[in-house]
């Protein structure tokens, strides 16, 4: 059986990146692109590197037809998704890669994002879209919400441990080192080449980054107790990748085996040997996430280090994979891809 | 049906990517990989890349039992290879990949390897594997030896024109430019990243590249008679790519509709439209070549520039295209993904 | 003495270029920077690298006290500049850094920049300033206009060839590789950090970069006759540099010895050992300029290669080093800095 | 007066940017540059980026004539550089840019380096090279042991702030980011473009990499008890720039006062407005060092990032301030340039 697609948002990095996986899935077709700015063009002209593919030209939202239309990928800015959403139709599912649905609590999201919800009522009912953790949840929702990239790569580190209680969760730092597609192809001035390139910094220092939001939430959840960590992300002059290096105390040696167990049946999860650690050049253009443990040299403190690629397991591969649980396919369908290195 | 398939030199940069491509290839099945210095080894530790598949470690050639063997893939160094596939089962196919059975004539090859050949009796055998141009011999050939990565991008801009006529054969200047990869994985100063990134620089200046062998022997003979075209190759600090500008004397028109009808078929070769040229960002770790032809200002003489990855298309992407002919598979099964961007 | 200057244009590349090299001039002193959008900035906030030096804010151009001031470097873009530079005292010295100057005729003005020419009457004043080709000429000058980036670099290359008579004039091919900070800090999509690095490619296929105009008026001029070349630039993904392969037909010894005989006294040109070939890494930062000369195996076709950074001896450096010329001071004052490397 | 020089191991980075600087120091002239591998070469094909250079060429360190030679810079590998220096002439002063004598303890240097010292006797004789926080050791120090560049980074955050008391001595994370060249020019496989560009990890992951050793011996002196962080340095693919990104425990607007207490007066260290955080592009070339103190949103939680350049303020910009108190000369002579951006 093919599964209908429509990709809204089709002209950023994570529509560019929905487009080159489901163009080699075996049953997904994409019947339609829509963008804002760039309707009216075609694929070759937003994508050269698409150009191969026999697709429609971009469209506006209101040009597409949805009939027969079985799941609509949603890579529109955060704001702009939710109004969008709201008017979709009930019948469809969705799987929204935008901030717009992760926050479960309309106040956390006002307070994160400056503006109250504009689709209050869909937040109840979005599932929130790690899917290694919210798998069975996905399989029978009509709105998923994809994680923040970042949120991913650190959830992937923090969740079982929080979850074992084998970590002190007062004592927790991500320090986060992530690619340059992260920031999306918006025109701003600290994004142009001669500015990035050859250096590299820190940014929403003091934990002020709007993911902590996610790491509140979910966190919180899964201790059944406030848990505030300190998280510092930084932009590394790289297209893809993050790298999230985590302190914590707790023994390593628990923490391995922990680890371990949590992830031995992830098909895209990969915990290393004890004592190695990953790389982002590992996991470039896949699916997969590297982790790796390492005790301190100090007694009772470890680092947890995890490597994913923002565009793919941090976003379009996590909503494909979100994608084929809602629709029945096999998970990893379309996902195995080997990383592209060097 | 499966085939059984190794790999000699699996631990360098074409190793790699004829990994990452079988990998996903639904008819082919790696049985062993061969290396010299990392015999012993595990592949996750030569490539951690590549950690996710279930493949043997690393072994040294006279460790390999070749019974029920199809296809041998050899991405050794040059003279190595010779050596090596003089030895190997008369029954086996064989792809190699380096320059050793690119040039038919022995004193050619000595003249621009600077030793005799060893297999001068192989040298008669092999099939040049330019796909789209020796597909029939490919077909039924035994050994086939790969081009150039610099040839074959060279050769996808001039067998057309040159076949049809339309160019000046005295008159034919290729200015490339190519990624890091092309130089492979040995230890070299002018190879370390930080001799490399944030400059550029011509090497083999005044036409004494090696991949002119290939250029002399195809062109000549297509001619029919002596073509010697200049050709300066640049190293650009980017991982992946050739781009190849090609000078010509000859009408801009006449040339486009040569080339559109020389690849119109082809599914790997995209002709862009008139006066639109290629980016290396564009095909970077597929299987495709883009290539575009724009008129000077200057009546009569014509630009033509193509792209193409040098470690896919210009290397372990043509050795299993030829291995598709070879085995009877069909020949873009394994090597239709989408070029990774950004 | 110390002369006092100001830079309008100060929050673009070529600007924060200028106030590196003059911060440490011995005899200059920057009293105002002018800017449009940034007016009213500290500093600091347009460039943190330059936070150490004690200057004044950014101020509109019409807040600058224009008395005691002896020369005023004019960074902006290109129209702009005319409209500005119209209206600036007649007492003051002026280094103009864009495009609209460099051209003597009104109407290759017009054709090649698609508006007509504003201030037409200062056309005929303004000095053309390649310094070493123009020494004289800049010495008196009132209004000195820097050359383009590729076109500098080009000219290095070529005006001894045309002047000695020693190449075809009709075979010229200038195949020019230049760096991201060239296309300065605007922001345009292709730009961004994510789109640019990693890949490379051709723009103004068919000679129909500005800089021609530059090309065909000072390379006819100096044959005494219409000289059209070839000229094809392109974009990759590095800071700073030009390297430009140009294509000749002549004898390679005469070239050379052409080449040498012309830089011989000059500073900053350094014509390199015959069959050696520059490098970006190794001119960068700095205001030198290498040049390579090669003879291909095509008797009578020399290849001749030059190197410059297009911030320092392409733009900024070969603009201070006119100021220098124009205020009496030694002409290398304040340029003698190593490349950075690496 | 102009004092004479030496330079030790001039073949590596540390050795190039020596030269770079003392190039354009008023007072310094170099009589000689020592090398191994590369002795009896000229340093135009060592280095062509300083071919303007009138330099002598590279000779064994035996063929050195050291009559008249008041300082000696030693930019050799560990172990090589205690066995060269213990040789010297007891006249000559010496900058030691080595990991050699920058531990006072022996058996601490045997911990951390894997073998005994060679020239125990000296390890007491050397003042550590910290300029800012050993300046009057060092004016009349004869032997200087140059910092290791982490360590040096490290330092200027964490000195202040332990000497003043202000945060916990057993919760100190220092998170490191720095770039390729210092790992040095020697031929490994990790650090070949291909490899590195385009992907970061983190390296001698819990707490085991040698500058520890420094900060064990410096940090504890100064509490006076031991004190022990953990730190993890990660590789960036950028060429020069170290990131030190600070996790302490203590008042943020105590650990900002206390530290633009301890560098107002200095030259090169530059404390940034409360809540602005530094960015690597913005030292590089340069002897500068950027801080920056933020509030974590965790009250009595602070970070505090650093920035310089490993070649130049972490390692050769270091080594000649160093030279400058030595020799008596104004300690900015020759290390004010402004950083190159971009």
């Amino acid at each position: 059986m093919t599964y209908s697609i429509v990709i809204l948002g089709a002209s950023g990095y994570t529509g560019a990146e929905l487009i080159r996986l489901i163009s080699e899935h075996p049953s997904m077709e994409i019947r339609a692109l829509g963008a804002y700015s760039k309707a009216g063009k075609t694929l070759n002209s937003v994508f050269p590197h698409l150009r191969h593919l026999d697709l429609p030209d971009m469209v506006k939202f209101d040009e597409i037809d949805w009939s027969g239309i079985d799941l609509c990928f949603c890579a529109l800015p955060h704001k702009t998704s939710q109004e969008v959403i709201r008017d979709l139709p009930k019948s469809l599912k969705i799987v929204d890669l935008s901030a717009d649905f992760r926050l479960r609590d309309p106040e956390a999201y006002a307070a994160w994002y400056g503006n109250p919800h504009g689709a209050v009522e869909m937040q109840g009912e979005a599932v929130y879209g790690l899917s290694e953790f919210y798998r069975e949840e996905i399989k029978t929702a009509r709105l998923v919400a994809g994680t923040g990239c970042n949120a991913a790569t650190g959830q992937f580190v923090l969740r079982p441990l929080i979850a074992a209680g084998v970590i002190d969760l007062d004592e927790i730092i991500l320090d986060l080192k992530c690619a340059v597609s992260g920031a999306g192809r918006a025109l701003k001035e600290n994004l142009l080449h001669a500015e990035l390139s050859e250096g590299y910094h820190a940014y929403a220092v003091g934990s002020t980054h709007r993911h902590l939001g996610e790491f509140d939430q979910e966190f919180s959840a899964l201790a059944g107790r406030e848990v505030k960590i300190q998280f510092t992300p930084h932009l590394v002059p790289v297209n893809r990748g993050i790298l999230a290096t985590t302190y914590v105390k707790g023994d390593a040696q628990v923490i391995y085996d922990t680890m371990v167990a949590a992830y031995v049946d992830e098909p895209f999860i990969e915990v290393l040997p004890m004592g190695e650690t990953p790389s982002t050049r590992h996991i470039r253009g896949s699916n997969f996430c590297h982790i790796g443990v390492v005790a301190d040299r100090i007694e009772g403190r470890t680092i947890v280090i995890a490597a994913l690629d923002n565009l793919t397991k941090g976003s379009s591969g996590q909503a494909l994979q979100n994608a084929n649980l809602m629709l029945g396919i096999q998970e990893t369908t379309g996902l195995m891809m080997a990383p592209l290195f060097p």
